[in-house]
């Protein structure tokens, strides 16, 4: 859907960097960030270059998927952590660093891992039905 | 893996409470969250009962994975965000409310949107292998 530039990701991918590889498979990379937000922060990235969530291939997107939790499990027995959030951000204003898809999976340990803020507004009825509108609309042109 | 205690969503599930529909497959539920941190908010959930993501199967996890760039096209055209968080909470500690996995697609709407604390720091030789150890045998002893 867009043309991608080379990221740091993709000379990752292509063993030009080092990485802590924790999993592979034919889609997905899994690897530990070397500026984690808690120990044991790591990231999960499709092998298909696509900046954003919503470029990359449904394959690609049901592989990471798959394997998160497995992936959660992992974290959660090597740090003891029993909390944790999955994050994954999508363009600047979003806080997206690398423009490649990768899954934030941060262990909460103490006083460490994601801040989060959450200011909550209300749904007006005819807001929700307007936007309900023109989602399906945009699904439906998908097939 | 565990003992989920029936939750709001099972009951918009079954049909019981009334929701915002977006989507759904079988193994999958997207509907607008009704206190949207920005408009647009959207959860996604599956279908299976599973208080956290660790605790889902691998399917239910494929299928949510598979229809996220879907969802997120979706949320784009219909808020006009350009940018947008992906984000799924795990325990209470890690602002988990709902105790059945949900993924929240949060559009960036001017000041509107999900807040981020994020501080990092750095990882040390000896912790990344100690991890590596500790996450590949995890990973290892699952076959």
């Amino acid at each position: 859907m867009s043309t991608t530039s080379e990221t740091v990701f993709d000379r990752i991918l292509a063993g030009d960097i080092p990485c802590h590889r924790v999993y592979e498979d034919d889609h997905v990379l899994a690897f530990l960030d070397i500026s984690p937000v808690s120990l044991g922060h790591t990231l999960v990235i499709p092998k298909e270059r696509a900046a954003h969530l919503h470029e990359l291939s449904a394959e690609s997107a049901s592989a990471i998927g798959r394997v998160l939790p497995r992936l959660c499990r992992a974290v959660m027995q090597a740090t003891g952590a029993t909390a944790y959030n999955v994050l994954q951000n999508n363009g600047i204003a979003a806080h997206q660093v690398v423009m490649h898809v990768h899954f934030h999976i941060i262990p909460k340990l103490g006083g460490r891992g994601l801040g989060l803020g959450w200011e909550q507004g209300s749904l007006a009825p005819e807001e929700a039905a307007r936007l309900l509108e023109s989602m399906r609309e945009a699904l439906a042109a998908e097939g």
